[in-house]
């Protein structure tokens, strides 16, 4: 099978070239923010290509290699994925010798040979849409390879019967579900990232999305995925359930690249939905909503959404008052009306005082989408990622948090998170802002998601971004928390994610490792040293 | 704390030395199987423990521990659990030296590192119920400790707010319960074994229990376990959901004793069922059955109970006419009223011809029990296991086996494992039976429980058994299926769960016992060679 090339991506965004503001829609940004901000801002332009001054490629491509492997600068600084302050302004410091495109499993065994015979660092790259470094090539290697699976974008079987599809790991989103369409089957997972993340990626990093309760992770619905190691291939049988000792899949699924390169997986699939029912309830407090959220979650009515919107993001994302908070509750079936479900679900939102019309409970059983008016749809709109919506290095400190925390440290978490992000943003930029929400939901706890906005301060740097990144992930460990629940550890979470496991754990990982990676060439730094 | 001794249990059978049949109930089982096979059985006497003659123990237990490590006779041959034909005449071939019963963790720490000095064989024992020699004292080893977790049986905390609750890993299930009830919570697991077995045996075996959908293996329950390796204490945080690295709790989960002892988990717990719903719908055929099973779990309503049993099942343990198939539904919540639940599973029952009357769809809003009457009652009493019901070594072969096998090939797996075992039999003892059930069923497959019978023909030995054993499991591997998707693997599934699993997981999971356990003396033998 000969390579293809994808449409080219931007080498300054999440997305493809094509989607690059235009110069005209650059100046009006620009124009925009200074407005808002009150000070004139200049937004630095996209830089081009051809002006990029690449450290020379340390590494010959093999002559056999050369349909595949590139050494050019596009793919190069596109898989550079460093520092992005410095890299929006054209500057790409510690770029990968070569880009490898392997399309077939023998082309991936025979170029994983090559770097484990030359102790090359290989990156197993997916979407590139890591917010932890988790590809970005680490220092200290004579030669990187990153080996980009867009080649495996197929969807290779499909098990109507079963409900599971046999995926390659290196498809993105949007043409997965492109393949799974025509068999009226769906995956039905929706990280954020979607658009620009891959299988592989998902599975590699313990992605979270659809559902919001019940099975929220992407490791629920892997049935077997396959990895090539350097010491072979890793597989385990379709199973649907097993009992054959600790679960194989388990220890792919989050390996973040340090094992081995997944290359497909039998993923379980399911109807497209055909019934459908959203609600938008409203409570007057952030507490009130999540004991609410609480109550409805223990009930295991299992809805496909059960999203809470503190009153600020409510405000600012869906258009409230801001003095409320938000619940979308949703349910979806290919098989069941859902009519009843959703008004068990409101029933309980209603009896912990939360507030909401009848005729506000949008029920469809045709398939159309339930989810788009009101409130609940401007929160959809607004949960949507928007190319360049918001540019770094214009000195704003945005960003974002996010974890995972039992029910009964909840409130005095919250508390203390917040309170952390403010007080650093006070030190770093004179002050900002803090919001939340819940992505996902358990009967014993929530995920929470914090999005915090710095006051403008000309000159802030990624050290400054970093101070507040370092307070908020020490409070998270301190008071109890994970350092993610679904961005993944990557080379940017191992100093909490160190502290955050057991001690144990790491021996057998670290032996676990060394055993299948003896020079210790896969994704170097993430997770844990060999 | 000191040792406490509990009520002693029987050496011959599951269950407690109370329980044990007076020789007027073994003689009326004589006689009762005398009649039923045509032939003059007799039942060998119950062996006494002071006829009984064991190796003497190879070591001392050093004073420090005499108050709870035990060398005597009644410990030493309840804890052997070795060839079972031969122990229930009395014949215990390679027992523990030694039977340690630690009370708190510096105790369990201590026990630990003097079995590590001394290279002593370690084997950590919950209930001793295993169907696999999972608890069985290997052969080759100078010195052999079981440590008896027992004393570790309390509910440490009830987190009633995230509904979870810590739990000493030596508790057996009915005494959980106990501890769980004045809370208004359960766990609501309950394996076949529910009333011999202990919590830490659940874990380190990955279970199956209620529910019989959605989560139906303990590991969905753990929200984190606490290990005691040679290297140290293995604990994760208390997360309702996380995605750093791969689940340290999932290497735990499964673990089967080779990499350190259970002592106590943070499990989930839910509130008391009062809302309850069951059906028992009637197909014309095991085929009709299982195509509306699947249906049925697609449909993710998420049924507490979803059981269908074979025909020739059907009539032996629920009094059907042996023509027709009965699927058990059943629905339970502390929350929702489960009418509309079970009406709907009921209805995708009909549309794939299932039979039965609206009468007979019991409901309770109550917390009464809805499913003790009818064919679905007396199922439910075959189910629960009744000490010494069968005796073994009567030249009976009789037996089960399960696993887990997606739709797509289920069909022509079910025929191929019935042949075999009936082919089996028919060479091994002239013929017998072989019926099946679901235990489990999931979107993507069913977890199919086979158990047969063999006629009569005195004179059996455990290598007919072994020999049948091997037909069966050998047909498992070969048609698609796991060696196990309950009963744990142990010793007895080692030939074949080493040719289930990835090789390199072996490698992985081989260099994290040497790391955490370098001289190898938790229960050796067991899932891998170290």
């Amino acid at each position: 099978m000969p390579y293809v090339p994808k449409p080219r991506r931007s080498i300054w965004m999440h997305g493809l070239q094509s989607e690059e503001p235009t110069p005209e829609q650059r100046a009006a940004q620009a124009r925009e923010l200074s407005q808002k901000l009150g000070v004139e801002v200049e937004l630095p332009p996209i830089p081009r290509l051809e002006d990029l001054q690449l450290r020379p490629p340390r590494i010959r491509v093999p002559d056999k290699f050369a349909s595949f492997c590139f050494t050019d600068t596009y793919e190069r600084a596109l898989h550079t994925k460093g520092d992005r302050l410095k890299e929006i302004r054209g500057i790409f410091e510690n770029p990968p010798d070569v880009v490898a495109h392997p399309s077939t499993e023998d082309e991936l065994e025979a170029v994983l040979e090559w770097c484990l015979a030359n102790r090359y660092a290989v990156i197993p790259y997916g979407g590139g849409s890591s917010v932890v470094d988790g590809v970005t090539p680490p220092e200290g290697w004579d030669g990187i390879v990153t080996i980009d699976m867009d080649q495996f974008d197929r969807v290779l079987e499909v098990d109507k019967t079963s409900r599971a599809a046999r995926i390659q790991a290196g498809v993105y989103g949007p043409h997965l579900e492109d393949q799974l369409r025509p068999h009226g089957l769906t995956l039905r997972h929706y990280p954020q990232s979607f658009t620009m993340s891959t299988l592989g990626g998902w599975i590699a990093t313990r992605s979270g999305g659809h559902y919001a309760t019940n099975h929220t992770h992407i490791d629920e619905f892997v049935e077997s995925a396959r990895m090539l190691t350097p010491k072979g291939w890793w597989e385990a049988r379709r199973l649907p359930g097993g009992g054959a000792g600790p679960d194989p899949n388990r220890l792919v699924i989050g390996s973040e690249g340090i094992l081995g390169i997944i290359t497909e997986a039998w993923m379980r699939v399911q109807a497209r939905p055909r019934f459908r029912a959203t609600a938008g309830v409203l409570f007057d407090s952030w507490e009130a909503g999540y004991e609410a959220t609480r109550r409805i979650v223990q009930a295991k009515l299992w809805p496909a959404n059960l999203r809470l919107l503190d009153p600020l993001l409510a405000h600012e994302a869906a258009g409230l008052d801001g003095r409320h908070a938000l619940l979308i509750i949703g349910f979806e079936s290919g098989e069941v009306p859902q009519d009843w479900l959703i008004h068990q679900a409101v029933a309980i939102a209603r009896d912990a005082g939360g507030k909401i019309d009848d005729d506000e409970i949008v029920i469809s059983g045709s398939g159309e989408p339930t989810g788009r008016t009101g409130a609940v749809g401007a929160w959809r709109e607004a949960f949507i990622p928007r190319s360049g919506a918001m540019p770094p290095g214009i000195g704003l400190i945005t960003g974002t948090f996010e974890t995972a925390i039992t029910w009964d440290r909840w409130p005095a978490f919250d508390a203390a998170l917040r309170e952390t992000a403010l007080r650093a943003m006070k030190e770093i930029c004179g002050g900002g802002t803090v919001n939340c929400r819940f992505t996902h939901v358990y009967p014993d706890g929530p995920a929470p998601y914090y999005s915090f906005t710095g006051l403008y301060r000309p000159g802030l740097t990624h050290a400054d971004w970093m101070a507040l990144k370092t307070a908020v992930s020490d409070a998270i460990i301190a008071n109890g928390g994970t350092i993610t629940h679904h961005h993944a550890v990557g080379r940017m979470h191992r100093p909490w994610y160190d502290r955050e496991r057991p001690e144990p754990f790491a021996i057998a990982l670290r032996a676990a490792k060394q055993a299948l990676d003896p020079d210790g060439v896969l994704n170097p730094g993430v997770l844990i040293d060999a």
